[in-house]
């Protein structure tokens, strides 16, 4: 007899539908920790239905029909980079692969706007800008691994937001399918004051309130020539206030990171650095106004008893920033770099600059308890505040035993961030792995809203069950 | 017998609940010029049957919660600024009047945060961060008799949008009330990937999705000094090369403003301006690149055939930038400087860059075909587009005449916008007048979603009806 998936199948062009096991297999999890953990020591993941891949927004539109005839719930993914569980498998659901949506459709060299299908990866949007002399200025370390439907889903942001914004600042217009098919086409627009921005409403919704299919987005001309400044600050905090000045002053370089020691000590321990604190500054110094600006910058950086370092600190860095995505199946996959029971992870937060000197040490604390190799880097500077990212080290006695003091980490940590006035995200996502934090993010009153409006847009609640809303 | 506006009053403090006439015909409109017109040709006001005056969050959930009780509507309000009716009183509504809840509770020096209640008037807020060495940078030409709360509703934008951001770029922080009294209180973040922002689905509800009450915005050091630089562009479409190039190579002026020839003559005749378009940047020359980005911009603004004019041209626009509205009552108000039949209004649009050179004429014919004295500027811009600004005069025979010509204008207009791709507002809402285009504006998918999530929130429509959704 045939079922609802063969149904599916018929609806939908040939090769559009895969029960291959295999296929399903490769598409059951993202990057989450202990996803990969799992996937290691051999748990196998919630049995998915079927794999649908879509070539148009019609497909989709109409696989989210039939799914809301069948009641079949939809894990939408696009490359599978996720670190918090967003695009995990759920039992009895379909998983909706957009990664055959991968067209630039078109660039707009007048607005700078380009036009592309959700999943397209954004390596190869870079190339497609970078033939127009453009770049969407979009960096995530997992550029060539994620698609712009995964970076709208889960609210990312990349290594130059100082210069360019983040993915809320980039999207001008968006098509999206809601759970039951219905297509809704918000048209670009470098604002408006048209009610509330529905764009935003999907940024940052983890496919749970819809399925993004298209996007456009907002450009900007390469810069000419990147130069780098570098400092050592006497101390982590006493960096903060020359990350804070550039913020705050008006200056505009295109990338701010400031490393703890020991982040600094793996990641410029090559360059023979001698211990302390890292500040860069990174800027397009083809303008001429840069010079003015890195100027300024030293100088508040100097009057903080800075240090300077050598620029080759800064080219090292970029050179090498995106290292951890080609070393991560070293570290939790198949080779086991650190051995079993390890678990490498990372977790980024943020706040205003009133609680950072307050919620670095906190949070750092709570990961201590249980980690090792606790590093932290800021990065993402805004006028009110930062973002803190960490790296640790988890170790327990086998892969079995490490998943429940890996889940008691978290809480802690996203505890102690809560304490400190933090944000348990900048822009990893809540996913699976911190749903049920949520309502300690929002409280009581933000989280009502966000079910009602999850009901009332998915009122079978088909859309990525179980992410961001536990 | 005590009736339930009896009740409400006893569940509030003494002096919370006014039913005298005049108070209550003292907010029954904004300064949408047809509720002008209606009032100075005499026609009443719908019925309110109140006006509830709240000091505290509290104060305004009890409200709420008795709204919901009684089933009774709530009109929100600030100082009724507004241009588009969207605090216009209904038949049967209270009316909300947050004017009281105007206390600038915090300033925060490190983060550049400042916490206010929602009633608290711009150029109070102004003077309070100025003590500080601070500003918000949001100036609308409303900045004295228009409220935060109302920017918030409204999606305001300043005059200085090009150097501070608009009203939601400078939002960290919001406390709100939902129909039915619940309280929603969403802490101050730079940013954050917690699931969709709740702080953006109330920025531009217009009072329709929650009432907010308090919120903690992003301020700025004051500018140290402003600079001005004029030209001449040949003509008003060749000035959009410039104003386009600053806003997409990084250069980083507080304002750019760009007229055509009417709307020139009417604001630098006084200058002996002799025709032809004028182009504004100002800067903060306190600012060592302030320098280089100021010779930047003279030469792509050379390039294109543009003639220097005099900076007495910036002061002159920054020293008069608020005179409508000292003179808007002698228009519109009982003086009627222009006789009866006569109204003067304003419509902002917005568009990508790509769109502006058929969006300003296609605007502005469907403007002339009914009005006369059309003048625009453009302003507010971004890399992928900006704002066209148009003044315009209709008259008719007389006042009574005047409504149905002046509401076939905006229909044509609006039509007109659309179809040349433009958004109908960028920074004046949606309110009476506009609500019946959103569904043009939004798409069916996009009003579907909007309708869902007002059911959702507000399922007996008790916030502001028939505002933005009609």
């Amino acid at each position: 007899v045939p079922g609802p998936i063969d149904a599916l199948a018929g609806r939908l062009p040939d090769g559009a539908v895969s029960t291959d096991p295999a296929v399903i297999a490769a598409r059951a999890h993202d990057r989450w920790a202990l996803a990969l953990l799992r996937a290691v020591r051999g748990d196998p993941p919630p049995a998915a239905l079927a794999v649908v891949t879509p070539r148009s927004v019609e497909e989709v539109a109409e696989t989210l029909r039939w799914a809301g005839e069948t009641r079949t719930a939809v894990v939408p993914r696009g490359a599978g980079s996720g670190v918090s569980g967003g695009a995990q498998a759920s039992a009895g659901a379909i998983l909706l692969d957009l990664s055959a949506m991968d067209r630039v459709l078109e660039i707009d060299e007048t607005s700078l706007a380009v036009s592309v299908q959700a999943g397209a990866r954004g390596n190869r949007l870079e190339e497609a800008l970078g033939t127009a002399g453009l770049t969407l200025g979009h960096y995530p370390q997992s550029l060539a691994i994620s698609t712009v439907g995964g970076w709208i889903a889960a609210f990312s942001a990349g290594q130059s937001s100082a210069g360019y914004g983040a993915i809320e600042d980039l999207v001008l217009g968006m098509t999206a399918v809601l759970a039951g098919g219905e297509v809704i086409r918000l048209a670009p627009r470098p604002r408006s004051a048209a009610g509330p921005d529905l764009r935003r409403w999907f940024i940052g919704s983890e496919g749970t309130l819809g399925v993004v299919v298209e996007a456009v987005l907002s450009a900007s001309p390469l810069p000419g020539r990147w130069a780098w400044d570098a400092y050592r600050p006497a101390g982590f905090e006493e960096g903060f206030a020359t990350a804070r000045a550039a913020a705050q002053r008006r200056v505009h370089p295109l990338v701010v990171r400031l490393y703890d020691e020991p982040d600094a000590a793996l990641s410029f321990g090559s360059l023979g650095h001698r211990g302390g604190p890292v500040l860069l500054f990174g800027w397009d110094a083809a303008q001429p106004w840069a010079v003015a600006q890195r100027d300024a910058v030293r100088s508040w950086a100097r009057a903080g008893g800075t240090e300077d370092l050598d620029a080759a600190y800064g080219a090292h860095w970029w050179e090498h920033r995106n290292d951890a995505v080609r070393t991560y199946e070293r570290v939790m996959g198949e080779e086991r770099l650190f051995g079993p029971g390890v678990v490498v992870d990372t977790m980024e937060v943020a706040a205003l600059w009133r609680d950072l000197p307050a919620l670095y040490p906190g949070v750092r604390q709570a990961l201590l308890a249980r980690a090792e190799a606790v590093g932290c880097h800021l990065s993402h500077t805004y006028r009110a505040g930062a973002s803190l990212y960490y790296t640790f080290l988890y170790r327990a006695a086998d892969d079995r035993a490490a998943e429940e003091g890996y889940l008691a980490l978290w809480r802690e940590a996203v505890a102690a961030c809560h304490a400190a006035g933090g944000t348990m995200t900048h822009h990893h996502g809540v996913g699976l792995l911190k749903a049920s934090s949520l309502e300690a993010e929002l409280g009581a009153g933000g989280i009502s809203v966000l079910r009602r409006v999850k009901d009332a847009l998915d009122p079978d609640g088909l859309l990525n069950p179980g992410k961001l809303l536990s």
